[in-house]
């Protein structure tokens, strides 16, 4: 099995831009957007019409984000990409250009990087965008780190923007990727069934949700964020920056069907702390809300509301007005 | 001495935005700009005149480019972001927004993090561009990857522009980066002579050439890349992607004085093999490249020529005509 070691930097680099020519990328379709320069040169280059510009970087470290039991090569490519790009849908924004880092050892297989990049240039085509460039650099750990730039077709999504008595929705049921990880990591799986495989399938094959944001910014929606790190944090930091409180009702938080019939006891705490979901999160006036939601987003549902009080302070509570201990850090790194 | 570990990610992430905040960093000087959201929502956003923009990405890991001996934490913030630069800059770019990746183990002090921000701000100020935001991951090894947007005021300076008969020519004297490093590594370093001190810091705060990048445009030239893995295997990936060869007379190849000085039997070796020197090789008619050293690039010279010949072949002459025999490939990853 040839290593990266024995193929070396430079013919690996030549290897990855054939795979990446090969693959026969569409350009964006966002106006006056032409590549002129992609792999090959110090930097990838591209005209755009003026506008609003988005950039933002996300990463994955072997053992720390994904293990190769948890996560194929290929499923940690699109994973990746679609960390990235659910940023870039919870900005209101649509992918233009990614450049990505490898952190790798030399007795990596080649092949493990042919998936690597297979993963990544199917969410390139999957949601039209350019792999232009990137890194490559010797690690005792795998990593890799992508960074994506996107433009807004209109106005942004941003966290500071609820009001006091918005509505807080999201796009679809949670909980899926954290009970897939679950499952993945137990010694006792249970029967490969239909529901299995869904829930292992949101763990590695999550899709970001970029339509559904273009739906929300056409709508006149202008505060989101995405769930990277459990729905109770991160609707935490949407209220910190925005300088409000929310009010969560447990009963209203839609929880992923397969993961409610495969882990019952568990499937609440997962759709309000499990990270790596990107469903997005938003808030807008009720009525408005409602009716997007009726209208054009039937995997979404209304949660709760934003209300005055404490930055950042969120409250869950259950189907008889009281409050649920949730554990509100999600997943936090270094700790 | 307290650690990421004792503040983990979120309060980490709210130390280091102060820091940047607290930086006070003036927007780049690029017509149409202005950062409509930086650090703190789920992507940067900023507008921009249409135009043409570049990006690229670099990486430094611990053990891998740097050690605490060659490195301090400080220095690694400039230094990465050097790399950056000097990518933009061999462009004909001017920075505009920074993202940053840091992957570190829980155990590494708070202060440690923070200097690295004192070395990137740092950059950030000199060279007048702005950090927007990042993400921050659990790792084993430390890295740190920043991905760097710029813009060009006119065109870009390209790899694969040279013409047959091109005078090869470099922005300043090589090979001091290298020096350092081989200083610092040494067991018998030295006194620490004035010398001594200006090949360290060739290595550990190199100056990105941005300036000197905007005089080649100006002056219309249009083929430069920035020596980073070492003039010779630099020079053969332009003339790689330009399809054609190059003759480098070694007697020609500006060799750091200091360098000579305290290393006289290695010098020319490292100002043709040494990396991480972030001068610019550029190529253009003889003519113009001869009047544009003299009238505005006072540390540059002319090193060679661009003929015709299989592409990336690079041929070193030394005094007398007769071919140098030199390791061609620099600094290379994963072997």
């Amino acid at each position: 099995m040839a290593t990266v070691h024995d193929l070396g930097e430079f013919r690996l680099i030549d290897r990855l831009s054939q795979l990446v020519e090969a693959a026969g990328l569409e350009p964006p379709a966002v106006g006056g957007f032409h590549l002129l320069l992609g792999i090959g040169d110090d930097a990838a280059a591209w005209h755009v019409g003026a506008g609003l510009l988005v950039t933002t970087t996300d990463t994955m470290v072997e053992d720390v984000h994904f293990t190769q039991t948890t996560t194929p090569w290929l499923d940690v490519g699109w994973k990746v990409m679609a960390a990235n790009l659910s940023d870039i849908a919870a900005m209101g924004a649509l992918p233009l250009c990614a450049v990505v880092t490898l952190g790798i050892p030399g007795s990596l297989p080649v092949s493990a990087v042919e998936a690597l990049y297979a993963g990544m240039l199917e969410a390139c085509h999957r949601y039209r965008f350019l792999l232009v460039g990137g890194d490559i650099v010797s690690s005792p750990r795998s990593f890799v780190t992508v960074a994506l730039t996107g433009l807004c077709p209109k106005h942004p999504l941003t966290r500071a923007s609820a009001q006091p008595g918005d509505a807080v929705a999201v796009t679809g049921p949670l909980g899926g990727s954290a009970g897939g990880l679950q499952l993945l990591l137990s010694d006792t799986q249970p029967p490969h069934s239909e529901a299995f495989h869904h829930l292992v399938r949101a763990h590695r094959w999550p899709e970001p949700r970029l339509d559904e944001a273009q739906r929300l910014v056409q709508a006149g929606i202008r505060c989101a964020m995405d769930v990277s790190d459990g729905l109770v944090t991160d609707l935490a930091k949407l209220c910190r920056a925005s300088g409000l409180s929310a009010r969560v009702y447990a009963a209203q938080v839609p929880v992923d069907p397969p993961l409610a019939q495969l882990i019952p006891t568990e499937a609440l705490q997962l759709a309000l702390n499990g990270g790596e979901e990107y469903e997005l999160i938003f808030t807008g006036r009720p009525a408005l809300v409602r009716e997007l939601i009726t209208a054009a987003m039937p995997r979404g549902a209304v949660i709760g509301e934003v209300t005055s009080g404490p930055p950042g302070k969120v409250t869950v509570l259950d189907h008889q007005g009281r409050e649920l201990a949730v554990a509100t850090h999600g997943w936090e790194h270094l700790r």
